[in-house]
C-alpha cells in the first residue's frame, strides 16, 4: 500500500427517526442559530421540516432557512444565501435534502467566513475556515454527508467544478433510509450510477491497487446493484434501502480511495460538463459516460477491467463487462446513451467545447485532448 | 440496517518514514510536553527512539520517557506511570510499541485526569476526560490504534478486562508496516489470530445482518489470511504487510461493527480468562478458544457458519469451515489446543474458576454457565 493520511471525523448518526434528534445533536456542538438550507418545498408537506424546526426549538437552538436550491446546484444560489446567512448570523448551516443541498450548504459555510467571492475556492484560493456543517440527508448518491466536498455550476460560464477541504467535513450528519423511500425511481437509478462511478472510476484507472482495497470496493459495488434491483421491485424495502445508502456513504468517504496513487475522474470531469451544459441530472451523465469512457479505456488497464468483469459480472472478459454493466443501467433505466439523454449533435458541440476549456482544472488535458473526447462520445451515440 | 452512530476521529498516518514526522503531527495538536511509552527496549537499539526524539525536538516539544510494558498489560505498571505522568506534567502520551503498550497509554492518559483509581474505570466509572493520545504502532493486532478500547490485567485478582470511551480515540495514530518486518513469526501468527477473530466473533454471533457489513468483514478475514501466508514466505513482502496492518485496523475500528446488534464476544472473553492466568499470548489465547467455541456454537447460527465455510475457505458444511480454520492455524503455527498452549489441567481449572467469576462482567453469565464453558474447552483438548 503506498503512503496515506487518513481523517474522517463526521460523527453518523443512521436509522430511523434520527432526524428527531437534530436539536440534540447540534446542541452537543454549542450551536445558537442555524441556517436551515433545502431545494424543494416537499419537505414542509410532508412534516420533515417541521419535525427539524421542532427539535431545534426544543433545544433552544434559533434558526433562519432559506429554500430553493436545485439539482446541478448554482452558484448564484450560493452567493444569495451566503448574503442572507450574514444577515441572520448564524453559527452553522443545517442541509435538509440531498447531495445538491448539502455540497450548497459546504460552499456557503465557507463562503460566510471568506471576504472574497465565493467563487475563488474553485479557482484555487484555499478554505482556511468555515461555520459548522449538518445535514439530514434524503437522497443517498453522493457521499457529501461525510467527505470534504462540494460541486457547483458557474451559470454564465458552464463551469460546475468541485472544491474538497477538511473544514468541509460535515460535524454530523443524519442518514434515515427511510426518508429515501419517497425518492423517484428515476432519481433512485441516476444514484445508483452515480454511487458506482464513484466506486469504479479509482477502480478502473489505477493499476498497482491493493487487493483488500478492491475487495472493499467489489463489495460497494455488489451492493449498489443487489439493492438497486431491491428497491426497483420495493421501494419500501427498508433494509435494501438503508444498504444503498451507506454504500453510497462509504464509496465516497475516503474508506475506498486509500493505499494507491493516480486515480483519475475522467467520467465526472465529462459527466459534469454535460450537466453544465445541458443540466441534465448527474447520475444520467455518468450512466451514458461511463460505458463509452470504459470502451475507449479498457485496454490501458486490462487485469482490472477483466477482474471487473468476473467479480461484479461473472463475465469472462473485459468486453462483457463492459456490456453487462450497460446492459444493467438500461434494465434498471438510466440513460446509456446520448440521445437517450436528450443531448443531440449541437449540444455535444457545446459539451465538448465546455471540456476543451475544462481538462486543464482536472489535470487531464494530456491524456484527454478534444480528439480523445470525440472519440469516448462517439461510442455513447 | 439496525440504527447505529458511527464517529472515529482518529488521524491516520501510514507508510514508509511517517514516524519521522510525529513531531510536527503532534504539534498541529499543539502538543507541548510528551510522555513516551514503550515495550522492550529494542526501539533503542534500533534507531525507533532516537528518530521519534529528534522529531519530537525539532517540533519544540519536551518528553519524559518510560518503558518496560509488557504484553498482557497489568494494572501496577498502569498505576506507576500514571504517577511519573504527573510527576513530569506531561499534556499528551505517545504509544510507541504494539496494543499493550498503546492500551496502557490510553488508560494512562484517562488515569491522570481522575482523582480516583485507575481500576474504577473497569467496574464502571465513567472515564470523562484524558491527556491527548498518539501512537507509532510496531505490531499489527489490536486495532487500538483507531479505537476506544484498552485493555488491562489486574494481577493480584486475574482480571483481564477492557475499557472503552471516546475520550481514548487516539488523535493520530503512525502505522509504518516496515516497522513490523521485524516481528517474529511467532507473534505474526497470534496477531492473525487476534485479528481474525475481531472479525468473527460479531460475524459468528449475530443472525440478521447487513449483507454488505458481511462483505466488508469477509473482505478483511480473506486479506488477514493471505498477507499472513505471504509474510511468512516472505517478512520483507512490505505490501502484504502494509495489507495486513490496515485490515487489522479495520477489523476493529467501528465500520465492521454497524448496522445488526447483539454481537457478543465470548472467545475474548475465554481467551482474557486464560492469558489473566496463564500470560498466554492473547493470539495464541484465541486460536485455542474460537475454534472449540465455533464447535459448540454452530448449530445456533447455521446459515452464517455455513456462509462462513463457503466465502472463507470454499468448503460446504460449517463443520468442514471450522475445521479449515483449525488446518489453517496449525499450518501456520499458532496453538489450537490447550497442550499446545501450555495449558495443563490445573490450569484448565484455575481459568474456569476465575470465568465463573467474570462472565458477568462480560454480560455472558446466563448463556456461558461453569457447565458450557467446560464443554467449549473440551473441544480444545
Amino acid at each position: 500500500m503506498k503512503n496515506f493520511t487518513f481523517v474522517n471525523p463526521t460523527r453518523i448518526e443512521f436509522g430511523k427517526d434520527k432526524e428527531n434528534n437534530i436539536g440534540q445533536y447540534m446542541a452537543e456542538f454549542g450551536v445558537k442559530k442555524a441556517l436551515i438550507i433545502y431545494g424543494s418545498e416537499r419537505i414542509k408537506k410532508d412534516g420533515l421540516f417541521d419535525r427539524v424546526v421542532k427539535s431545534l426549538e426544543e433545544n433552544n437552538i434559533a434558526y433562519a432557512q432559506i429554500g430553493g436550491v436545485k439539482s446541478n446546484p448554482v452558484l448564484t444560489k450560493t452567493r444569495e444565501i451566503i448574503t442572507f446567512a450574514r444577515q441572520e448570523n448564524v453559527d452553522a448551516v443545517l442541509a435538509v435534502g440531498g447531495g445538491s443541498v448539502l455540497d450548497t450548504a459546504k460552499v456557503v459555510a465557507a463562503g460566510v467566513k471568506y471576504d472574497g467571492d465565493v467563487w475563488d475556492f474553485f479557482s484555487g484560493t484555499p478554505i482556511t475556515q468555515a461555520l459548522d456543517i449538518f445535514s439530514i440527508i434524503t437522497l443517498a448518491a453522493t457521499g457529501s454527508e461525510m467527505n470534504t466536498g462540494a460541486v457547483i455550476t458557474k451559470e454564465d460560464t458552464e463551469e460546475k467544478f468541485f472544491v474538497m477541504n477538511p473544514a468541509l467535513f460535515p460535524k454530523l450528519s443524519v442518514i434515515n433510509p427511510e426518508l429515501q423511500n419517497s425518492v423517484s425511481k428515476e432519481y433512485l437509478v441516476y444514484s445508483a450510477a452515480d454511487i458506482l462511478t464513484h466506486s469504479l472510476e479509482a477502480y478502473l484507472t489505477v493499476k498497482d491497487r491493493p487487493e483488500l482495497i478492491n475487495l472493499l470496493v467489489e463489495a460497494n459495488i455488489k451492493t449498489i446493484i443487489r439493492t438497486t434491483n431491491a428497491l426497483l421491485a420495493n421501494p419500501n424495502d427498508t433494509e435494501a434501502r438503508g444498504e444503498f445508502a451507506w454504500a453510497a456513504t462509504l464509496a465516497l468517504n475516503g474508506t475506498t480511495l486509500i493505499g494507491f496513487e493516480g486515480a483519475s475522474y475522467p467520467s465526472h470531469m465529462i459527466g459534469q460538463a454535460m450537466s453544465a451544459v445541458n443540466d441534465i441530472a448527474h447520475g444520467a451523465s455518468l450512466s451514458i459516460v461511463v460505458p463509452a469512457w470504459m470502451q475507449w479505456y479498457k485496454e490501458q488497464n486490462p487485469d482490472q477491467f477483466k477482474r471487473f468483469a468476473q467479480e461484479i459480472f461473472a463475465k469472462d472478459t473485459a468486453e462483457e463487462g463492459i456490456a453487462a454493466l450497460k446492459d444493467w443501467y438500461n434494465q434498471i433505466g438510466t440513460p446509456t446513451t446520448l440521445s437517450q439523454g436528450n443531448i443531440d449533435d449541437a449540444t455535444l458541440e457545446h459539451v465538448l467545447k465546455v471540456l476543451e476549456r475544462d481538462t486543464y482544472s482536472w489535470g487531464l488535458n494530456e491524456i484527454y485532448t478534444p480528439a480523445v473526447l470525440r472519440e469516448i462520445l462517439s461510442y455513447a451515440k
